[in-house]
C-alpha cells in the first residue's frame, strides 16, 4: 500500500458543515493533518496564529509568493490567502493525508498542479436543509442568507471539477464516509506503482 | 447518491484468492449481484448450469455474439467465455453493484466500452505468499506452480490498466475494503450529475 500521504482538498457550500465535518474526522482518525493557510487579513477575536491561520504581513506574503513557498494563493476582499508548501509536503512524506479546506478557485489550481490530489465537495442533503442550517445559526440576516444561497447556486456549477461529493446529513456518518473514501485512494494503482514493480520482480525470482 | 449500480470488474493472479474474497463479499453485504459467464466448455464435476457458468453450445454462443447479447467475450483453449448483457444491466438498473470476475483481456474490453466500470486487481501480500498458497492447495505439481507464477509475472504488466489494487492478506478485512471502495464510487461526481443539477435548481428556488 502507498505510504505517501494524499493531498485532500475539501470545499463546499457555506452552511454545509465543512468545519464540523473536518473536526470530527481529525478527532476520530489520526492519520490526517490539517493544513493551515497563511493570510494577510487581521485575526478575528478568538483566532490564534498558527491555528486558524498563519497571520502575516502583506510584505511577508509577497515574499512567500516570490520564493514559491505557497502551493496556491488567491486574493479575496483585498486580502491574500494561501497554502504553505513546506508543511503540506512534510506531512505527506511522513505518511499523513493532508486536508486542505479551500475555495473552488484554489481547489482547481491544486488539481492542475497536483493531478493526484483528491477533490471533495461537501453538500447538504437538500437546499431546504441548507437554508434551515443558515437560519438556525441565528447570526445572519435574511438578506445575507439569500446571498449565501445564491452564491451556493453559482458554486454548484464548479462541482463537476471535483472527484467526489459527500452528503453531510449526519456528521459522524459523513466523517466515516470521508475517511473510507480517502483510504480507498491509497489503493489506486497510480499510487502503488512501486509495489506493483516490486511484486513483478519477486514473481520472476520465486 | 447515485442509485444506479456500478459495474465492478475483479481480476487477479491465480492463487490470490479472488473466489473466496468475492464469496465473503456476497455473504456479508447484500447490495451486490454476481455476474455468471456463459461458456461453451463442458461442465466439470460439481458445477451447475447458471451457478458457475451458463453452459451453452457453440452454436448458441455464436448466436449470442451475433445478437449482441454479450458485453465482452473471449476464447481460451478453444472455448468461448462471455458476459451476458441482460442480467448485468437489469441488476444495475435495480441498484445492485454487479461483480464480474474476468481475465485481464476481458477487463480491458469492458473498460473500453464502459469507462465508468471499476477495475479491481486482487494481489497477495507478496510473491512468497502466493507461492505458499499455490503449494498449500496440494493439487498442483511443482511445474504447474512455476507456470502459474511465471504467468502472474506476465499479468502484472497489465495491472496498470486497473483502477485499484486490493491486497488479499486476511479475506474478511479485504472484503470490507472492497466494499468500502465500491461504496466510495457511488459518491463520484460523474455518477451524481442529476443530483447536482437538482440541488442547483433547488438552490435557485429557495
Amino acid at each position: 500500500m502507498s505510504e505517501q500521504g494524499i493531498l485532500v482538498v475539501v470545499s463546499g457550500f457555506s452552511g454545509a458543515g465543512k468545519g464540523t465535518l473536518i473536526k470530527a474526522m481529525l478527532d476520530r482518525y489520526h492519520s490526517y493533518a490539517l493544513s493551515v493557510s497563511a493570510t494577510t487579513r487581521a485575526p478575528r477575536e478568538g483566532e490564534a496564529d498558527g491555528r486558524e491561520y498563519f497571520f502575516v504581513t502583506r510584505e511577508k506574503f509577497e515574499q512567500m509568493i516570490e520564493e514559491e513557498q505557497l502551493i496556491e494563493h488567491a486574493m479575496y476582499v483585498n486580502n491574500y490567502y494561501g497554502t504553505p508548501r513546506q508543511y503540506v509536503f512534510q506531512q505527506m512524506a511522513d505518511g499523513k493525508d493532508v486536508i486542505l479546506e479551500i475555495e473552488i478557485q484554489g481547489a482547481l489550481k491544486i488539481k492542475e498542479r497536483f493531478p493526484e490530489a483528491l477533490l471533495l465537495f461537501v453538500m447538504p442533503p437538500s437546499a431546504d436543509e441548507l437554508r434551515r442550517r443558515l437560519v438556525g445559526r441565528g447570526t445572519e440576516s435574511e438578506e445575507i442568507i439569500d446571498k449565501r444561497l445564491h452564491r451556493a447556486a453559482e458554486e454548484a456549477s464548479g462541482i463537476t471539477s471535483y472527484d467526489y461529493i459527500l452528503i453531510n446529513d449526519k456528521v459522524e456518518q459523513c466523517a466515516q464516509e470521508m475517511h473510507e473514501l480517502i483510504q480507498a485512494q491509497h489503493r489506486r494503482v497510480s499510487g502503488n506503482l512501486d509495489f506493483i514493480e516490486q511484486m513483478k520482480a519477486e514473481l520472476k525470482a520465486v
